[in-house]
């Protein structure tokens, strides 16, 4: 039986300031990738995200980023790889206080925003990600775009690796995301956008926007509950998956981590 | 035979801003502070000033703070006591993931500047700190103001406490801190500041500034490396205690935890 | 004929955090006080709501507030009068750049949350923040709490100061808001708040919570646009001021600056 | 007769952190680039160090930077033409105010670090930055780069532009900075270097690693103050300028723009 996980962004408050819609997502996602208190969320959120997570019973990970709350972690920045293995450090450690208080165990790390695209390109700057998640806890999956340079540096650090992808995104013949800025970037036909996704789960193959089919892994679902919109987008997303014999569920239990 | 540990904040420089002088302080304290990047200290500093006590045997603690770099985390800020227990789990998981990449326990956690003073006079707020460290991890030793509402906290939820004393400050008969903006609050006569400690380690008791004795729990003694001259003055203070047959070790070996 | 003005808080995003409906209630109100980079706000708000109250005709005034983006200003923090002189000079300077650059005069200055709550009674750091304005640009009006000491440290370093009133909160018959955790402190009914501001405009008097009247300065009524129901509110508070025959115009037109 | 301004950065440290030997450097250089609170300085230093400079006769300017003081702002940032015009007047704004309660006119702005290196070769990126200068003050002269886009578009938007060099650094024959990574950037022979600066400012000439003449502007130069060999080499910068008859002089006052 094919299975996949559904993963969100979330806890991304900062303070008084309220963003997403939490208490809905987490009805439907088997992953949550909480926001770390560098571009989003602070320690009252990280706490309530993850004991709201565990409630709904949601497997936990962190959503590390760059130190840059007013652009929201969306901004390119030029750090080492030295010092962003110990920003994810701090990062993942200061959540896993969060989840070890509440007897839950980490699951996986995905990096946020411009770390997460930078390092999908950058070996150096991923296997600094890599490196530091291993140091914390060499049982963290790390979590990034397929095919991108974050896997390539966790398969070498030795990490369980997952792959997500987008449902609503275009991917070139080599198997990297078209550019937002590109013609066909972005796929708005939600059917297409849905029989996309359950091919690449089912046969591991996605149409590139050259025509010709690619491999690609497809362990994670990238979904987002911004808004009632997107979140019914998910809902559907999910009901044909399971329609179609597919397991949803978290992404330990997809890459069998803890088998 | 008597024992006492020799406590000091490091790792308090933030980027490009240096400050201390760790090196030299780590070949003489037991104990370090290390500041989690909140007040001061940042992910590079941290996982630098964790590797150094490692290598230099000094066992490590966590020094969390405010929210308040511009002020050093010396200013009041009016935080419930609720916020205050999920800062002090942010910043101490940060920085237990550092000890954890370095296969270092984590020894102990002394909240820093404004924060430590106020849980010494605030019961609430020292319960928020104390139930912090505990839902970290329960074995973590909360190191606090000799005498103070942080040290009932932290008996309160079942943490294994240590007091702290300064040689250099004066007590009230009731036990706490004379202000310093109080006469005689600063005793600068080292001579006399050492025979005080020395008399708080080996008796227990300390003159009050009305001139009594008074009891005094004397687990740590804070010093400071911040210049040469204060340096000699931690080095003078250390040697003294040996002298009298003292042994001068880390906090979990004075407070007997992994006994 | 009598005048008042209604004032508002504006910019309060950060970054991606959206907050309040700017569009909406500057439409109504007739002085913006906006947020600047400290507590809430950005440099790409500022000018965004800057050139916003331009176009709507409102006038603009700077809000200052503690260096707290995680407590939004709300938290009481221990700056000194020194330092809080600086605060202000600082982020007054900035929003200024944006006023300046518009072709605007910036009319006035109030502090924001805590920080005017602090300074409405504590005269040296109140003195702190008038002395602040005052370097900047001695013709910015002082908008503070009315009987507060920020009013007396506006006068007494010879600013032009305006008084401010809530419809919602209870006076003691000194002249001070009731706390918000006494019973009693909010108007609940808008129909007796609505009435009260009525009298505070046009009779320069109010009921206090132990029944006597009281005089009262009301040269500005603070109003919320959080929520569609708050801005029903204002606009109602506004119609009721019109038909009574009160001209609701800007605060530099209440306090006779420029006559 | 040929004039030459010497300008260094200051006011650099933040809160408890100190940096640089201000006191110092201002006996020798005519202009200080002074921090604005984003990668260094906070309010207290920058009011501090405008009444410094203003003591020490130094003509004052902005050295605005980006957001990011873990990086000291130098870790490039991507950030947009839009949101760098507004970082600009934000800044710029905050230190006017401190030299506008002092009575000075702040004469020029020098982005720094980052900000300086890529709008250096970015042209719409230093579009951004001249416009946000013009758009709070079109009298401030904007410093840049000797032949840089920062210099070209502070002439496109109608600025007063001043041309700056280094005493250290090795220029291409198309007059860009060799990069510090590449074998013979930086000069350290002080003597060749010296002579470079004084050729510089009497011919308008420096010799290119390639080893051609190129023309160079050269208005004002770059010095340091970070330890006393620096000083040291500022001193004999400013003997041998002197000696050779040339007028050591403010920015202003080079560029003529108050004649």
């Amino acid at each position: 039986m094919k299975k996949v996980d559904l993963n969100s962004d979330l806890g991304e408050g900062f303070g008084s300031f309220k963003i997403g819609m939490d208490q809905e997502i987490l009805k439907v996602v088997t992953s949550a990738n909480i926001a770390c208190g560098w571009h989003a969320g602070d320690p009252v959120i990280m706490e309530k995200t993850v004991a709201l997570s565990k409630k709904k019973g949601v497997a936990v990970g962190a959503h590390p980023g760059y130190f840059d709350l007013m652009g929201f972690g969306r901004r390119n920045m030029n750090v080492t790889p030295e010092e962003v293995k110990t920003y994810i450090k701090y990062q993942v450690g200061a959540l896993k206080a969060f989840t070890d208080s509440e007897g839950l165990k980490l699951q996986h790390v995905k990096p946020h925003g411009a770390m997460y695209n930078m390092a999908a390109k950058d070996y150096s700057l991923a296997l600094g990600i890599a490196q530091g998640i291993k140091e914390v806890d060499n049982k963290l999956i790390l979590l990034g775009l397929a095919g991108s340079e974050l896997i390539r540096a966790g398969k070498e650090v030795g990490l369980t690796v997952a792959s997500e992808v987008f449902a609503d995104r275009a991917y070139t013949k080599d198997g990297k995301l078209v550019p937002r800025t590109a013609p066909g970037a972005v796929i708005h036909d939600k059917e297409i956008a849905i029989n996309r996704v359950l091919r690449m789960v089912q046969e591991g193959k996605v149409q590139s926007i050259e025509g010709e089919d690619i491999d690609i892994d497809a362990h994670s679902i990238c979904v987002h509950g911004d808004n009632p919109e997107a979140l019914e987008f998910v809902v559907a997303i999910k009901n044909i998956l399971e329609k179609e014999g597919i397991e949803v569920t978290s992404l330990a239990q997809v890459v069998n981590t803890y088998e």
